[in-house]
């Protein structure tokens, strides 16, 4: 095992970027992620993805049982970890320890009352997120302030959000089996 | 315990709307929504939501342990999560049940490379996501094609993704305690 920063093999991290730089296809498959909802009744969902599965549930002031977050939560906490991933990435690659790393969100939907069908003004989705990380780690106060600024700038959830995405939905009617 | 639909007991659906258009205050807390994520090590973070948490790490091809789904597969979750709740919703309005549904997301990255710093072309949100709904309920094409359009229409993680979100981020440099 060679030498490790921040919990990254930086072997591993190198051979990464040499792949995708090799081979444009390898590069390609990283750009397409897929995910299955499954509904369980009420406002209950589980989400498979790859290997893995997660509950989305509703409050209980919003009609659920409270056993999971909701789905607009879940867009903070993905935006936090995007960009925890991206400032470990940019730090390690500047060689830079980092002790302790937390992204604290706070969003505001510009008006629910819209997604409950009680008002035409204004739309349900986010109007504006307020992101605050919190580091602690061996660099100067500039150097972690430009890491911050490519990671927010190099966010993949971030520039999901920030930009405008084309949803293409369809609907199929399905026969009980 | 009065009449249930979809798993929803319509009493205490009709009193959250009842309870949003009476009280302006009490449909603006239901706009705010926060989390926060740790970090804890690698590419591996938790993100904390009220009393619940959950991991979020990256596959092993991306350097991660491959622990849980990574940000932009929430991401997708989310969306599939949030068009679930609404088209439950809007279908039991309605008074219609609804047997089964899913929904399959397939998302495509603009340019993952910009994420790793590889280059400089395009941007590594996601430019386009394809949403596959399979609805099997007691109602026929046109009824359900016109609530799945409802549901779009007014999903917030819907319009969120549609839309541009300002995000205002912010880094602290932190002493270790």
């Amino acid at each position: 095992m060679g030498a490790i920063l921040n919990g990254l093999e930086l072997e591993q991290l190198q051979q990464l970027v040499a792949q995708v730089q090799a081979d444009p296809e390898a590069a390609r498959s990283l750009n397409r992620w897929s995910a299955r909802v499954r509904w369980l009744g009420g406002f209950k969902g589980r989400a498979y993805i790859r290997n893995h599965s997660f509950l989305i549930d509703e409050p209980a002031d919003l009609v659920g049982k409270d056993e999971a977050p909701n789905a607009v939560e879940y867009v903070l906490g993905a935006l936090g970890a995007c960009l925890t991933v991206g400032f470990v990435l940019n730090a390690t690659k500047h060689g830079i320890p980092i002790r302790n790393l937390e992204i604290a969100l706070d969003g505001e939907i510009d008006n629910i009352l819209t997604f409950l069908g009680l008002s035409e003004e204004g739309h349900p989705g986010y109007r504006e997120i307020v992101v605050k990380a919190y580091v602690d780690a061996d660099a100067d106060e500039g150097t972690l302030q430009k890491i911050w600024a490519e990671t927010v700038r190099t966010s993949p959830v971030g520039n999901t959000l920030a930009r405008s995405v084309a949803l293409r939905p369809e609907l199929s009617r399905i026969a009980a089996s």
